[in-house]
């Protein structure tokens, strides 16, 4: 197996954007490609992120990028896991790239789905979960994280409150990212008082809809060497899953998919959670940031709110979870996340994460789920 | 490196199914499961491919089919590459097994869209070309493979009757497969005096629409060895790209991705053409074998059509081509074709191919694009 590496990165910034899909993922592209210090003709292949493309009339997305990129005869193709896709398509890249099937490989991922407004995308992301057992029965995820939040209050005395410390957090966060969707200072008391979406979750509990696009430069450690440039290893990389429907789990407060994907990378890099620095964590919802920062091994069941309400997960504590803001507060383009977050690693660990850097950090973690956790990629970076 | 074998397969009926996308996915991978003599929990991964999900209103298909199968832990994703889905996604789980990842893997491709009527369906397809420049401007599949037919026409003198004569012979075979969609025997008149789709074309110039869902199970050869079945072993694995818009290639009657993808496939597996017994080959339209059959290598340029006049591509001829009844009789559910040739090429090479067998066929060969070939897989297969 060769030692895989993330050479370059590049986004466009999240939000409602007016660009088409296709101009937002040549734009993080061609970003990555001039950051990692490449020509496109060294790219060996493209490995793209993508859920609703049918939303912007264009799915088949790989040769319209190689075409675009001047590199048509090059293989392609689209990988979709729900809101996990872009970890997922990072995951494939990374074994091409270990078992020596290209030096270099593409990884970008995207969505643009807000043009189509608020209740198209609910059916579109609704189409995610279990849909005969789930969205048929109008239980979409606001619903369902919301149950996961209840179950979770009841079990371990969480309070509402608890929850708002996360989105706070974040977007505290999210404020000095430049990239951000929702640059915005808020409070508990904002986060409280913003509508019920299912309760206990408020709007301020809830990550946007974002169009957006990330892209990662991923190749073999020979490679990276003989470029030159900054770049990370992969150190360790796992995947899980979890029963679709929420209704088939043992627990309503436990994400098997992120246990089971997360011991996997923590096993192959050698690692204990206490050795990592910083990591960002799939908080489409604040449960499940608390929920999450638990089953990574970063806190005992239950004590995932009380870490938040001490600010051990702030950018200077203990372990800060999403210093990028998270989904929370950078945003959710859901194919685009899982590869954002790489991007977010990137630059952390290759000192270009301006005002947001985690002091002094060596390793982070990058984890990415699809809907309520059925299927989950986790990632770890050590800077080289 | 492993050597890569194909352990069993399975399909549903293609053609106007009353399935669910997912019931579908489920049975045909219960069938390969069973004629593979495994359990379940011996699959490490699902490869699914699939394209409109959405049309059946469930994407993110993994977790849903491995909580079906009783191995909800397990990863899985989702894989599109347009028409090319199923190849495009066998090919990464053949990587995936190749490297060591995982032992056994499942690949299930499907689609389900006659539901949606020929209108909705026409215009899903439309979003696999490149939209800006072709589906946006009028040009659907069927008018841009007739401007391929009416260059071939043109530059080598092929005829209307030419390209009919590749309907018949597809028809003919696919008499013989239980599970086609058109079992329908017809004659060179019949293609003829069928509608004009987009001049030269005729109806049964085309591939109808289908649902329908293919499955394989792929693993190592040591896997194989251990379960005692019969397997096929992958002797080769290429995939290449052509610009996505028909209007920026060098030629109209040369695919290159499908020259880049075999020519790497055949450089693997050490043959040359003339080494493979038969061929499933990509005949969305009847133009599209005889081009293909040429950048298979199977035949000089401008031969195509002179070797499907003279019976080379028959079940009986030189280089049989789609014995199965290819897409144009067997059926194109769009993400499921590229597995359900691996399928045939499982069921030729290990005796069960029934009244369609190929006599003494030894080494089989599967080529599969997306659109009108902007992204390709080949493979080769030979009996263990």
């Amino acid at each position: 197996m060769e030692k895989v590496c993330v050479l370059g990165a590049g986004s466009t910034p999240y939000g409602k954007l007016g660009e088409s899909l296709v101009e937002m993922i040549v734009g993080a592209s061609a970003g990555a490609i001039e950051d990692a210090g490449i020509e496109p003709r060294e790219i060996g292949a493209a490995y793209i992120s993508n859920v609703f493309g049918i939303a912007d009339k264009q799915v088949h997305l790989g040769p319209v990028i190689m075409s675009r990129l001047g590199i048509p005869e090059r293989p392609s193709l689209s990988i979709e896991s729900a809101c996990g896709s872009g970890s997922v398509s990072f995951r494939e890249a990374y074994a091409n790239v270990a078992a020596g099937f290209y030096d270099a490989v593409l990884v970008t991922g995207a969505e643009k789905v807000t043009h189509t407004g608020t209740a198209w995308t609910t059916t579109y992301f609704a189409y995610c979960s279990d849909f005969f057992y789930e969205g048929s029965a109008g239980a979409s995820f606001p619903g369902l994280f919301a149950s996961m939040a209840r179950a979770y209050m009841s079990e371990y005395g969480a309070t509402e409150e608890d929850f708002a410390r996360v989105a706070v957090k974040n977007h505290d966060n999210g404020m000095l990212n430049p990239k951000a969707h929702l640059r915005k200072k808020i409070t508990v008391d904002d986060v409280l008082s913003s509508a019920v979406v299912a309760s206990p979750l408020k709007l301020y509990d809830c990550c946007p809809f974002s169009d957006g696009a990330s892209s990662a430069i991923v190749c073999s450690e020979r490679f990276a060497k003989e470029h030159g440039g900054k770049y990370v290893e992969v150190i360790g990389s796992g995947r899980g899953g979890s029963p679709a429907a929420l209704q088939d789990r043992k627990h309503m407060t436990t994400i098997d998919s992120t246990r089971i994907a997360s011991e996997a990378a923590y096993r192959m890099a050698g690692i204990s959670p206490s050795d990592v620095d910083f990591a960002e964590v799939h908080d489409c919802f604040t449960i499940a940031e608390v929920v999450n920062g638990e089953d990574l091994g970063f806190f005992e069941k239950g004590k995932g709110v009380e870490a938040a309400r001490e600010g051990k997960t702030a950018r200077g504590g203990e372990i800060p979870l999403n210093p990028s803001g998270g989904l929370k507060s950078k945003g959710h383009p859901i194919g685009a996340t899982g590869v954002g977050q790489v991007a977010e690693a990137y630059e952390q660990l290759t000192g270009a994460a301006g005002e947001r850097a985690v002091k002094g950090a060596e390793v982070g973690l990058t984890h990415n789920f699809g809907a309520t956790g059925a299927s989950c990629a986790v990632h770890i970076f050590r800077g080289a």
